[in-house]
């Protein structure tokens, strides 16, 4: 599985808790491969608290003393920014990139490396890398949070990577004469219950094609709305019956 | 602008630094409407900190009984779950409701709904909805953080509004003709300090020409490229000249 290629490097992480909510959202995304270049005096408990599940990928976390090293054996090293300025102006987004790192992790290491929470990546630490990545944002609030911007990369990559199967509807979409069958009904239910005369019936039976033809129809939507039909029918049948038994007693 | 129509509802948040971190996250997408739905004693101090320069939503959020009184204004309801089952099975992306959200945001509200951190949203909460939306993940690890969950929803809502510019090249792609000049260059400087033979040249260009078409090329690369081939050719002819001189004095 070449998710396992992709590395997430933390230059000098400052706070436990963004370290911890950087594994969940690696967990999250099936990335956890975690590398921190000499972080400051992190407090483990905060992290571990954060990490919540995902406390695995804490504990197998690697160090180094500088970027260089923990990145050392990386085909495609890209660096995160949200400045702007001369070193980061051939930025691209994390969407625009994440094919790349799909095609370099088939083979060898992708790292994705983020700064420090107060200050981003060093341009010494931008020479490094060999893509800038800018997440989009509004131009008022550049600046997220470190835990948040490993998410949206890992995200994009994950989804490049194509493993996810987005929930398919159990119940097929409907073909057209199963749909003309359930209008037909209805079309029979309306007239019966007196709500539509048959010189208005094309007409208002326009209106219920819109309203339930805007969205999908499964059979199964099918099933529920020819019940409908079907017991309305019956219940004013009914009520004819009883009318008529009414009406013959009196 | 029609992000201000977009809302984001957390239904019984548990903890401060979470509606902290979501504050953040909504602000870093341009989106300020937060709603509370019984929040659950929440530690305020801590929402705070989390929401950093984002406190403005915080202060300015707004409280609910229930989610029915904090959507009762809002054309569509999209509700997260991270479960499947029943009633989930007609959940899609946030990639795919994406634009669903833009277009009703033109002329009407739209809530983002989001359960509690350990239980998501109950059947009856999920009922209100109009859309469910159930974002990418590892089977292993499903449940996102909820501050993040906010986060990835507001990014694919913000790219679907299309207002974000990618930061683009200040210097355009450079055209053939300037490319075939600094290729001449190149040649010519390659030949003369002794790197190829006229006879491998062609060949050896090939090479040149593949490493340096890989990428974007753009004219300020061009200009450093041509400088080092004429500043390399330089350097050889002031070599030659003062072997020559060298010569000349022995």
């Amino acid at each position: 599985m070449s998710l396992d290629n992709i590395r997430i490097v933390l230059v000098n992480p400052i706070y436990g808790g963004n370290v911890g909510s950087t594994c969940r959202a690696m967990a999250n995304m099936g990335i956890s491969d975690l590398a921190l270049v000499k972080p400051l005096n992190l407090n483990m408990e905060e992290a571990r608290k954060m990490a919540c599940h995902a406390v695995h990928i804490l504990e197998s976390k690697t160090e180094y003393a500088n970027l260089a090293e923990a990145i050392a054996n990386c085909g495609a090293v890209m660096g995160t920014t949200a400045r702007d300025g001369l070193y980061r102006q051939h930025a691209k987004t994390p969407r625009a990139w994440a094919q790349k790192a799909v095609d370099v992790a088939k083979t060898g290491k992708v790292a994705i490396v983020f700064g420090r929470e107060d200050n981003g990546l060093s341009n010494e630490d931008l020479a490094l890398c060999t893509q800038i990545i800018q997440i989009p944002t509004t131009l008022d609030f550049k600046s997220l949070n470190i835990a948040q911007a490993v998410l949206i990369c890992c995200y994009e990559i994950f989804l490049a990577f194509g493993t996810y199967e987005p929930i398919m509807e159990m119940s097929p979409e409907a073909p057209s004469d199963a749909r003309e069958r359930m209008f037909a009904m209805w079309r029979d239910t309306l007239l019966r219950i007196g709500f539509m005369k048959e010189d208005k019936a094309d007409h208002m039976m326009q209106g219920v094609r819109r309203i339930l033809s805007r969205g999908t129809l499964t059979m199964d939507d099918i099933k529920i709305l020819m019940g409908i039909a079907k017991q309305a029918a019956w219940a004013a049948g009914s009520r004819e019956r009883s009318e008529n038994v009414d009406t013959s007693e009196m």
